[in-house]
C-alpha cells in the first residue's frame, strides 16, 4: 500500500522507555489538537486529525526514537502550516530532534520545488562533469565600483558563478540598484572575452515592501539568479517568489543554525537545508562546509548533499548543494571526492586572499577542479525561456545524417535537409521563418553549423544578441539587418558579420523571400532578449 | 553622549580567556564583512561597517560575555538584515548566546512597533487594572458551527479575548471564512447580553498570497484584532500587516523555541518575544508559562513579562505578555502575583475542561482573576479609529463644571455648556453637526449623559452602530431616523429608541436645523461601522 501520511521520526535522548511512549502521545496532541486526549470526544478528530504512533523504538538505555503518522490535510499543503505541524510547539522543548521526514506523493504534488534543479543550472551554466566555482561579492561596506571589479576579475578568470555577500543590501553607502547593473554589466562583458557567461545572483534581502521591485530589477538586468535566505524572509516567501519569477534559486542557511547545532534537539540539517529548502523551490542550498568555520560534520555534509542532489522527492527536482564556509584551494580534492560532481563550491576569503590577482586565482582554483574531473565536458547547447527564431527546435535533427552532398532545388531547399517551418503566429518575438539546418547537427564534427533561413515577405526575426558570431551570407531576395541602431540592406552574396552581444535583428521587407545563410559556432551560447 | 550604536552582548561558554577574545572578534567580522582581518583595507569599512568590541567580561572560569557595537546603518533598518547581523551566521556556530540587547533610538525611529499596546487593548476590551483572561478556540478538526459554539459560551461568560487555536488555517474540512463569520457573529451577539464584546482574534496563517484576502475578510467581519506567528510567516510579514492593517497584533511563538532554549546558545527569550515582537509590531505576545508544558523559568517569564510591558523601547508602544500552556485556575493566584495587572492568561484546556458547562467555566475564572484585582475598574470610555459624530472629542470638556442649572437660549444653546461645532466637512462619515454635551461629563454621577444635537439642513450623523442605546427626544426641526431598513420621521418631541446594535442614522431633508436631545449611558462601548 501506499503511504498516505507524513510520516515524522523523532529521536528522544535522556529519557525511560516510559516517558517515550508518553512524550511520543503528547507530540501527537501538542502539534495538532492541544488539547488532552480526554477532551476529545469526536471520532474524526481522533482517527483523522491527531498524530498516530507508528512505532517507538529503544536506541541505547535512555535513545528512543518514534515515528508519528501525520494526515496531510492537515497541513492544508501550505508551508507555514507544515513547519507548524513539523516543529512549531515542539520546538519549545527540549530533547526532540527531528531525524527523518517522509512525505507522500500527495502531498509533493502541491509543491512544484525548483524550476531550474541540477540540469537546469548546468544548461545555464553550459557546466557538465564537474563541480562548478562559486564566489561572494565582499565585504559588506565596499562600493558598486569595487564590487563590480571583484565581479569582472572573478568572470575573467573563468569561475561559472557570483553571488552577493548574503549581508548584502540596499544599503545608504553601497547601492543596490548599482550594484547590480554594474556587477552584471561587468560577467556579460568579461564574457566577450570568455565566450561564457558567469552567471551574477543578487542578495534580495528587503523589507517585503521592497523585494519584488528589486528583483524585477535584477532581471530586467539580465540576472539568471538571485540568492535568499529563507529564514530572514520567511520560508513561503522563498516558495512565493521561486515560483513566480523564471530565477535560478539559491538559498542561504542564515538563522537557520539554531534549528540544526544542537544534536538533541531540532532539526535535522538535510531535512531543513535538504527536503525543506527543495520543498520551498531552492535550485541551490549552501550549508557550512566540515572543516570550515562552522560545526558541521562530515556525516551531516554528505546527508545534506544527498537529500539534496540524489534523494527522490516526488517529481521536485534535484538541487544543487553548496557546500561553504572557510575552504581553500587545499580542500578542494577532499570536496571532490566526498561530494564528486553534483555540487558547487562557495569559496570567498581564500580565493581573494590567494594572491593578488583574483583572475589568476580563479583559474588557478578552477584548474584544481577540473583537475579531479579530467573528463569533464563543456557544452554551451543550451535551451533557454526566452524563444529565439534561430535556436528554436535546435536539437531535433536525428531522421537525417552526415550526408557529403546536398542538391540545391530551385526552391531553396536542399535535398536530404528538411525545414523547420514555424508556424507559431502566436509567438511575438518573430513571424514567417523557416529554418534548414544543413551541416553540423547530423554527426559533423564541424565546430560551426551552417543553417538556411528563408524569412517571407513582412517576416522578421527575434531581435536578440548573445555572445556567439553570426556570418550571414544573403542569396535571394533582399533584406535589412539592424544591428544596435545601424540598418544595413542585404542584397544577394551580401555578407553580414555580427559582433558578440550587439542587438540584431533580420526583416523581409520586400516582396519575394529573403534567403541567408547564418553560420555559427556548433558550441555557443543561447540568445538572449535584449 | 547618546549611545549611537546597536549593542550585542554574548555570553560565551566552554571557553578559555584567550579564545574569548579571539571569538568575539571573529563574531564582528562573521556578522558583517565574513572576510578575514587581513583582507580588510578601507578605513571606512575598517571604522563604520567592522563591529567593534565594547567590552569583554569573566563571568567564571570559563564563562566570558563580550558587548559588540555595530553601526545601525548596516542593517539598513530593515528587519530580514536586522536577524541576520544579530544572529544569521552565528546562528551555526554554537555555545554563543545574545543575552542583551540595546538598541539606539536612531534605529528604533525607523519603526512603527504597536499601534494599539496596553492602553490600546484596554480601551478597546474595556478592561483596566486586572489581567485578562483568554481562551483558545480548539481543537483542529471542529467544524465552524462548533468553534462558534464555544466563542458563544466563552463570550456569555465574560471572557475578554479569543483566539483561534494557532493550527487553525482553512482547511479542506473546516473552513477559515466560515470560522470567522460564524465566531465574530457569535461574540457580537453575546454582547448583547453581556453588554461588552469579547474580542475575537482569527489565526492568519497561510500562503502568502491568501494571507491578506483573510485580513480584509476578518476585519469586514469586524475583528478587531488577529494571531500571527512571525517564525511561520516571516517576521518582516508581521511587520508589514501590522503597519498596514488597524488590528490588534498577537503573536504566537511556533517555531521560536529553538532559538531560546538551549540556555549556552541562541537569543534570550526576553529579547526575541520581547524586544523584537514589539519592534515588529506586536501588541501581544504569547509566550509559554513556567511549570507548564514546556520548560521556561520563571525567571525568563518574568524577563519577558518585563521586557514587553515595562521596558522603555524608543516611542514604542508597550505590549501585553501573555503566559500559556498548561495553566489552570489553581495557578491564577501566582500568576498574577508574578504577572501583576498587565498581562493576558491564556488558559486552554483547562478552561474547556474544568466543568462541562463553558460559560460556568470562564465565570469561574473570571471571578478567580477579579478577586486578586479587587479594585479593577471596567470603563468603556474608550476611542476608536471610526469617527462618530455623537462620540467625536466626547473627553474634551474640562473648562466647563458641574452646573445645577443650564440656562435655555434662543438659539437653542445652553448657557455654561460649549458648542462642538464639525467643521471637519472632509469626514465622509457625518456632516453639519453641533453637539452639546448637557450633563454627565462635568464630573456628574449619572450613569448616562445628556447631549444636545443640531443637523443643519441637508446635515446628516454617522451610519454606526453599537451595543449601548440611544434615547433620542426631538425639539425643533424635524428629521429622519434610520434604524435598520426601516425610515421615521422625528418632529418635535417625539422620541426615538435604538436598540443595541441596531444600525441607525439621523439625517436632516428639512429647511430649519433639526435639533434632539441624546441620552447613553456615560459607560459605553464605540460605536463601529455598521
Amino acid at each position: 500500500m501506499i503511504n498516505q501520511k507524513i510520516l515524522i521520526t523523532y529521536e528522544f535522548t535522556s529519557i525511560s522507555p516510559q516517558d517515550a511512549e508518553t512524550l511520543a502521545k503528547e507530540i501527537a496532541l501538542e502539534q495538532t489538537v492541544e488539547l488532552p486526549y480526554n477532551l476529545i470526544k469526536s471520532h474524526f478528530i481522533e482517527t483523522e486529525i491527531i498524530g498516530s504512533i507508528a512505532s517507538i523504538t529503544a536506541l541505547s538505555k535512555d535513545r528512543y526514537s518514534a515515528v508519528i503518522a501525520y494526515n496531510p490535510e492537515i497541513t492544508g499543503f501550505q508551508i507555514p502550516q507544515f513547519l507548524n505541524i513539523l516543529y512549531g510547539n515542539i520546538s519549545i522543548k527540549t530533547n526532540i530532534r527531528i531525524v527523518k521526514l517522509s512525505l507522500p506523493e500527495q502531498f509533493l504534488d502541491k509543491f512544484k520545488g525548483a524550476k531550474f534543479g541540477i540540469n537546469g543550472i548546468r544548461e545555464k551554466t553550459a557546466v557538465w562533469g564537474r563541480p562548478l566555482l562559486c564566489t561572494a561579492l565582499k565585504p559588506m561596506g565596499a562600493s558598486p565600483q569595487e564590487f563590480a571589479k571583484i565581479a569582472k576579475e572573478f568572470a575573467l578568470g573563468g569561475g561559472d558563478l557570483l553571488k552577493d555577500d548574503h549581508g548584502l543590501i540596499d544599503h545608504s553607502f553601497s547601492s543596490f540598484h548599482e550594484r547590480v547593473l554594474r556587477c552584471q554589466e561587468a560577467v556579460t562583458n568579461a564574457a566577450l572575452t570568455t565566450g561564457r557567461e558567469t552567471l551574477y545572483f543578487p542578495n534580495i534581502l528587503a523589507p517585503f515592501e521592497q523585494m519584488e521591485e528589486q528583483i524585477a530589477f535584477a532581471a530586467k538586468q539580465g540576472v539568471k539568479g538571485i540568492l535568499l535566505s529563507p529564514f530572514l524572509i520567511g520560508l513561503d516567501m522563498v516558495r512565493y517568489l521561486s515560483g513566480k519569477y523564471n530565477l535560478i534559486i539559491m538559498l542561504h542557511p542564515s538563522l537557520a543554525g539554531t534549528h540544526f547545532n544542537d544534536l538533541r534537539h531540532g532539526i535535522a540539517p538535510e531535512i531543513l537545508l535538504g527536503t525543506i529548502f527543495r520543498l520551498i523551490g531552492g535550485d541551490i542550498s549552501i550549508f557550512p562546509n566540515h572543516g570550515g568555520r562552522f560545526n558541521l560534520s562530515i556525516e551531516q555534509c554528505k546527508a545534506i548533499s544527498l537529500s539534496l542532489s540524489k534523494e527522490s522527492l516526488g517529481g521536485l527536482k534535484q538541487a544543487l548543494p553548496c557546500p561553504a564556509g572557510g575552504m581553500g584551494i587545499e580542500n578542494i580534492r577532499d570536496m571532490s571526492s566526498l561530494y564528486r560532481e553534483d555540487v558547487i563550491f562557495l569559496i570567498g576569503g581564500s580565493l581573494y586572499g590567494y594572491s593578488d590577482n583574483l583572475t589568476i586565482n580563479t583559474q588557478t582554483f578552477m584548474e584544481e577542479i577540473k583537475r579531479h574531473f579530467p573528463h569533464c565536458s563543456k557544452s554551451v547547447d543550451r535551451t533557454d525561456d526566452f524563444i529565439s527564431s534561430c535556436e528554436i527546435n535546435n536539437n531535433v535533427y536525428t531522421k537525417d545524417s552526415i550526408m557529403e552532398y546536398l542538391q540545391f532545388n530551385d526552391d531553396f531547399t536542399w535535398s536530404g535537409r528538411g525545414i523547420t517551418e514555424y508556424k507559431q503566429s502566436d509567438n511575438p518575438d518573430f513571424y514567417n521563418i523557416k529554418r534548414q539546418e544543413l551541416i553540423g547537427r547530423f554527426g559533423e564534427k564541424t565546430a560551426f553549423d551552417l543553417r538556411y533561413f528563408e524569412i517571407a515577405p513582412n517576416g522578421f526575426s527575434s531581435l536578440e544578441r548573445h555572445v556567439h558570431e553570426h556570418v550571414i551570407i544573403c542569396i535571394c531576395g533582399d533584406g535589412k539587418l539592424k544591428i544596435d541602431d545601424i540598418s544595413m540592406e542585404l542584397r544577394p552574396f551580401d555578407i553580414a558579420y555580427v559582433q558578440p552581444l550587439k542587438r540584431h535583428q533580420l526583416r523581409n521587407e520586400g516582396s519575394i523571400p529573403f534567403g541567408f545563410f547564418c553560420i555559427v559556432d556548433s558550441k555557443r551560447d543561447m540568445p538572449i532578449t535584449p
